[in-house]
């Protein structure tokens, strides 16, 4: 029987599991895309989330985590020469499509229907949605007052400054995008992809409308992004302790309370397996490395035959 | 001595009779260019004769009139695998300057401070203004009834509907950009360029002040852009006619009525000498062809000798 899976994603893990659930047949998977690291460069409507997974789901994925495989900088090149500040980099091919979205979203589509439209081009079997349409963007408190964009922390500074807080400017208004709430309300099961839960995860949450699907939804597992009680790359471990969160994967946990039952964890956090157990939920320790396809697939598979055990 | 000329120039042939003037020792050259063939493509704001006299002037322009030597269209092969209409060509280097420009403005500079900075960057050693910083657009009218902008006339449908009149859109309240005035009220000449009269010059008189100064001005001299009664390349000669002015260069006279001295013609049509000279006007035959760095020198060349034999 074909199963129905609404996945919660920010950038490369969520892309990496999507891509696992795009290789299991019995599967219809629904990616509901973070977009408040969206911003504006060169003029452009850049999705960096959204674009990691569609080009991971299309195979074409860079090797950095951003920007698309064999990608060339004719464009960025010129701009340097013109003094123009590059630290954004931009390939030639993601720029292009960057730009085909700005023009689209000018003359008035939404960003679900583009990036509809551009998984069709590219091939992509999944259905990927943007969390909105609406402006939402996350931003970083580092200091007293001293709030800045989450592409100014992430990208230009590197992560490099501690979290104090974080918001999300535009969550007062900003509504589901179409399918969006469909998609969730409608899933075998919700999974909230091993990605940075503050930062990536919660923009999608703090749509009103998608945080009160989630928690009415039959089945909500989560996948942790540690490894070792740290994250792979970038600044997760970290964020979750600098805004009062639990260490390690309580701290995963925390960053959900009452809205998940399942936490996947890797083999090499098992030691936090009783730590965790307490309040009801259940936790499934094993590897949750998904750098190649075929881990993801394993992964996704694991999690779907805990579905198949409880129905 | 210095001799000071300022040029009204449309984009190839004024680009070219500016390289002239640029080669000539004792003459220090503005040139005004024309900006109604200004238009947004891939939301960028461009203005392709501003950047044509750049070009040549930097010695860098493309080979068909437009656009820049050697370049590439990376961009534009991706943006076409998206399928966006990328008729209107623009290869990489040139876009990266348009997108240079369309940033700079957005941020609140004006096109003569943008154009300023561009022509230093480039090396240039003329005075490159363009006419205004406000928005005016040459738009044509080739029905009843039916307006196009320039663009959509000249590039995509290749000028080959019949223009029976011709606007600017914000010439009411375009104002001069700083220094054009100053240039022209200071010339020893004004130099009108071979460039098509209706289409090219006319919007750089159409801003009200200029069209005041020129007509003041010392002396003024225009250069015909027919050669045996034809434009080179383009619809000067069409559109003189079918605007109702004469054809040939009586038409490119009458084009320019009260406002200029002196009209040079190539040797092609020495024939129209006698039915040009009744109104005062004083007619220079002699070979027009600028194509090459040494004859555009040649003829800017005789025109300040002209001047020379006046003062």
């Amino acid at each position: 029987m074909t199963r129905r899976v609404a996945l919660l994603s920010g950038g490369v893990g969520g892309a990496r599991l999507a891509r696992g659930f795009e290789h299991l047949e019995d599967v219809e998977s629904t990616v509901v895309v973070n977009v408040g690291d969206d911003d504006t460069f060169y003029g452009w409507s850049v999705s960096p989330d959204v674009d990691t997974v569609l080009y991971t789901l299309a195979g074409q994925e860079g090797p950095h985590g951003w920007g698309r495989a064999g990608d060339t900088s004719v464009l960025m090149d010129h701009l340097a020469g013109l003094g123009v500040d590059t630290r954004f980099r931009i390939g030639d091919a993601d720029a292009a499509l960057n730009l085909y979205r700005t023009m689209r979203l000018r003359d008035g589509d939404p960003l679900h229907a583009v990036t509809a439209d551009l998984a069709t081009m590219m091939g992509v079997r999944s259905t990927v949605i943007p969390a909105t349409d609406d402006r939402l963007r996350t931003e970083v408190r580092t200091g007293p007052g001293h709030w800045m964009s989450f592409q100014e922390y992430f990208v230009l500074r590197g992560h490099r400054d501690e979290v104090a807080e974080v918001r999300f400017a535009g969550e007062a208004t900003a509504r589901p995008a179409p399918g969006v709430l469909e998609a969730i309300a409608g899933a075998d099961a919700v999974v909230i992809a091993p990605s940075n839960p503050p930062l990536s995860v919660w923009p999608i949450l703090a749509v009103r409308e998608i945080a009160t699907v989630v928690r009415d939804a039959r089945r909500v597992m989560a996948v942790s992004p540690l490894f070792g009680g740290r994250a792979l790359k970038g600044p997760a471990d970290r964020v979750l302790i600098s805004l009062g969160l639990p260490p390690g994967n309580a701290g995963v946990a925390a960053a959900y309370p009452g809205l998940i039952q399942d936490l996947f964890i890797d083999s090499a956090d098992e030691a936090d397996v009783p730590s965790l157990t307490g309040s009801g939920l259940s936790v499934h320790a094993g590897s949750t490395r998904i750098a190649e396809v075929e881990q993801a697939t394993g992964l996704a598979r694991r999690m779907m035959g805990l579905l198949g055990a409880a129905s």
